[in-house]
């Protein structure tokens, strides 16, 4: 139970919340002190833990999908304040997949593309609860051989994979440099036949290691239920278990998207 | 304490958990079975509530900000498997404050902007945690008689006020319609000398009213603690208590971000 519900059932005890057509169209009077305290409660008292950000800022020279290549300017100033305008206004521009963003099945499989299987269909509740954050072994791309060795159990349902690409801080440099780490085909194929995971994070730029990235992602979209997140932060993490919160944009048919997540430990 | 932090807890008893420099990168051996099982009963013994999706998806006839204006084409497809390439691949791009999206006080303060106070130093602690759903009185914008009325208790921090707005459904309507209720001065003026709330969620295209654009807006960013939430979808959601999970897009130099936001029950 989370700290919302936990308060919901404490308050559905002490407080009569009013519904949406009752006579105080907010709350019930009698209960605002009792709402108030237990919100403060709530707020102060482990209600929540801490929040780790694993997102990586979108700038400028964040690397792009090619040796040396950079995203290049994300946010322009449209309306500005300092030429007289009375508010900025900014506009965004990228591509999908640039920084910590999600694929959705449509990124590699026309099939799902052409069944409208966008980046708006992916699961929330595959998106949000608990995940294991594991370390990969630092001389090795994510094989079958390395899945089998890290023995994740059934039931799990959300990996972050640390690799070497976070020692080598590759998404903290300027341009893009294929030798990141990531998934080979027959460790894509191990996933899938004997894992329940569905949300595969990754410190990279991609899922799939640069010589597989076609394959290993054909071995994921075989059925559209996996979510692979990529470019994650997982830099001064413990290994470990946490409630991940990967919240993609509503991009009504696109085939990926950036996205904020946090861990909440 | 959340699902993720009860289950620590619990964790901590009964697994041994390395941290990143043991001997087993990923985590001990001795503990997986424990891991799957505890993982299995946090996903399907109340770990986690319901999530309601309180985001408005980017579609192209999303209303703007102008009577009739619409955002446009969001999303486009600059390489496709349908015309021969090994992938789809797409490109955003909008502008900051279309659809659900939050502000940052650089957006109507030229001061904060100029300190950098770009969407990226929003504090992760606002943007998640509880908050209070409360119906606004249908007949009115939010001014400082409305505040006084829904008498939210000191302690509350999080609000999404739910208005006349999710009614007509205008944030379901192709085009703007600038008749939509929001704060006048004096309701943001209230709200700041005589409540905690640093988060404010709107169901309109602004937290300001059409009349009070400029300075309801100038209110609240007067100090830069304050992160309005506009756009939101708040149909069919009983009023009450949840946790709320907001997470922009980190967009390094922009005064606003689209967003995804949930409520967990």
């Amino acid at each position: 139970m989370d700290g919302a519900a936990l308060l919901l059932v404490l308050l559905v005890a002490a407080v009569p919340l009013s519904a949406a057509g009752d006579a105080h169209p907010g709350y019930s009077d009698e209960g605002t002190c009792t709402v108030g305290a237990d919100l403060r409660r709530l707020e102060e008292g482990g209600g929540r833990g801490r929040i780790i950000d694993i997102t990586h800022a979108y700038v400028p020279d964040l690397p792009a999908f090619a040796t040396g290549a950079v995203t290049g300017p994300v946010v322009r100033l449209k309306e500005s304040m300092a030429d007289g305008s009375e508010y900025n206004l900014s506009e965004l521009r990228m591509e999908c997949h640039a920084g910590t963003h999600v694929d959705a099945p449509g990124h590699i499989n026309q099939a799902h593309f052409a069944a409208g299987l966008d980046v708006d269909t992916l699961d929330l509740d595959v998106l949000n609860g608990p995940a294991l954050l594991v370390d990969v072994p630092r001389d090795t791309n994510i094989t079958a051989e390395v899945m089998k060795f890290l023995n994740i159990p059934r039931g799990v349902r959300r990996v972050l994979f640390r690799t070497l690409n976070t020692d080598r801080k590759l998404m903290w440099r300027k341009g893009g440099d294929m030798s990141y780490v990531g998934f080979t085909e027959d460790g894509a194929q191990w996933l899938v036949d004997n894992t329940d995971i569905k949300l595969i994070g990754v410190d990279g730029l991609s899922v799939a290691a640069f010589d597989y990235l076609i394959s290993a992602h054909v071995v994921f979209f075989k059925t559209p239920d996996i979510i692979p997140v990529e470019g994650l932060k997982l830099d001064d993490i413990e290994a470990g278990i946490y409630m991940l919160h990967c919240l993609p944009l509503r991009l009504v048919g696109a085939e990926g998207a950036p996205t904020r997540c946090i861990l909440i430990k």
